[in-house]
């Protein structure tokens, strides 16, 4: 039996009302390998970041200027950087949690910072050991000086739906955070669901009072968890409210390391399913991309969680370093 | 930390447009059930069911009555659906391929069946063993025999967007051999997304062309494949043209055993989580729903795929055989 992938599937059918191009915000560098226990080799980083590109991602976050104890996988990011020289078309932002981050990012000629936000207290406890006013107060200086530099900065938001130790979290909350991250010169924000429990109408609702508070929803990118499986009927409705910003992650690498629940960030195979069957623009190959799941899958030792990975690579679940 | 569900979540913010209940036609006992190599003894499928019915599904697809030769784990139709006779409020539709099965049903006193076709041509000769014109000449005594008993008769229609010899299937095809299925007396139809292909614009060009053509919205159920991670989102855009009978199986069990890329039916549980969270009335208690999954998964040795199970129950994908 011919696999789908053969017949030219998913068969292209628009559906009324929704952006003629998404522009894929990809995490997996990052935020994805952030969460492996094995430290990933730089070579295999750069490598991976290079596939990517030629798969046709072309905002590729790249690394995080953390301190070195907080995040041991990320801790070569001055050995990376510099590996991705030659990819001068491609964005490659970098998170820089502090003042320290951005020199450090700077120094390397980055072009594109993110500062990672909570919309709760407890995470921004948790994750920033301060309040939310408090990194708020922390991250002014680091986007003045950004945007001094002329840098683009993406301003973060996380538990933007449910947080583990608050429950819900209300939308007028959120797009208060939202808000004062934009005003402290953020040129967008991502609209973390970082433990996965959103529904689609819970994604309308919030969308619907940031833009009723005057936020362009060209600034607005959408970072969904598939946790519970929601995340592409999230995505749906995103788009149907005009966001053209999606985060993924190749292969659904990762979560958040310091929530225990979140795990599986959207992967991107699945989100370009979706968008190829709707007809919208990625530049995406989504052949090339699952080779390069089914690639870095094999150097780390096990399977994408993907669905789209798996269907497109039915011999990979038995023997994922077996791949090339 | 807490999991979520402990919070109250999902928080349930209504989405406009769609409807107020869902019926879920829950098909873990029948279409999940019938891809187990290992036959399940009739007791533990009883105890399902019955577990389902408690966890609040009031539409229980119990087995088929197909020849014992081509799904050996449902050769106990006979002495399962006798042991259902205590759930009287539930509705417990059986698969009857042929004017055999259809004896076997009523002599048990069944009181709703299911024929089972095919929209393409390569699916109806794979499954059926005969074109669509013939199975469908097949099926029209045996649903006239069941509606002249009186029974609620379903018509499965699989292969509804693509098909793995065929490609893509035109919409115009589907809806030709759905009204041929609603002519010959079935009370509803069930959509098949057999390898999980669609996307959600080529769901509404078909349900637009289905309802174009004067089949009436209620009599339509959707039955997606999770296989590139499409189901929810398919649903979503189902739900927001008005349909409002969903098919899924407990824990994401089954697939086609037929149709070798076919993993993955959508998880009920999933489906229940983006319901509540759209606050949308199902009747499922998602806490007894996905204690009947884990239940199940131990007995049948692994780990349930459905993400929410997962989610909510983190222990399980080490050890499904200590779980109860």
């Amino acid at each position: 039996m011919t696999g789908p992938s053969a017949g030219g599937l998913p068969m292209a059918v628009a559906l009324p009302g929704l952006p003629a191009r998404v522009r894929i915000h990809e995490v997996g560098a990052r935020d994805g390998l952030q969460n492996e226990k094995s430290v990933v080799p730089t070579e295999v980083k750069a490598e991976f970041i290079h596939r990517l590109a030629g798969a046709g991602l072309t905002t590729i976050e790249a690394t995080s200027f953390v301190h070195p104890k907080w995040v041991p996988q990320l801790a070569d990011a001055e050995r990376l950087f510099p590996l991705l020289g030659d990819l001068p078309d491609i964005a490659l932002p970098v998170l820089v949690p502090n003042a320290r981050g951005l020199e450090r990012a700077l120094a390397l000629g980055a072009r594109r910072v993110a500062v990672f936000g909570s919309a709760t207290e407890s995470f921004a406890r948790a994750n920033l050991n301060r309040s939310v006013a408090g990194s708020l107060a922390m991250f002014a200086p680091v986007v003045a000086r950004a945007r001094a530099e002329g840098l683009h900065v993406r301003g973060y938001l996380s538990m933007c739906f449910g947080d583990p130790w608050e429950g819900a979290v209300p939308v007028a909350r959120v797009a208060e955070v939202a808000k004062e991250l934009l005003d402290l010169g953020c040129d967008e924000l991502s609209l973390g669901d970082t433990i996965g429990v959103a529904t689609p109408g819970h994604v309308a609702a919030l969308l619907t009072e940031l833009t009723g508070r005057g936020v362009a929803v060209d600034a607005i990118g959408v970072h969904f968890h598939d946790t519970y499986g929601q995340a592409l009927a999230n995505t749906l409705v995103a788009l149907q409210h005009g966001v053209t910003t999606v985060d993924a992650s190749a292969g659904g690498l990762g979560g958040c390391p310091f929530a225990k629940s979140a795990t599986g960030n959207l992967a991107t195979e699945d989100l370009v399913w979706m968008l190829d069957g709707l007809g919208i623009d990625t530049g995406v190959d989504l052949g090339r991309l699952t080779a390069t799941s089914r690639w870095l899958a094999g150097r780390l030792g096990r399977p994408s969680p993907s669905r789209t990975v798996r269907a497109l690579s039915p011999e990979q679940a038995q023997s994922p370093s077996s791949e090339e």
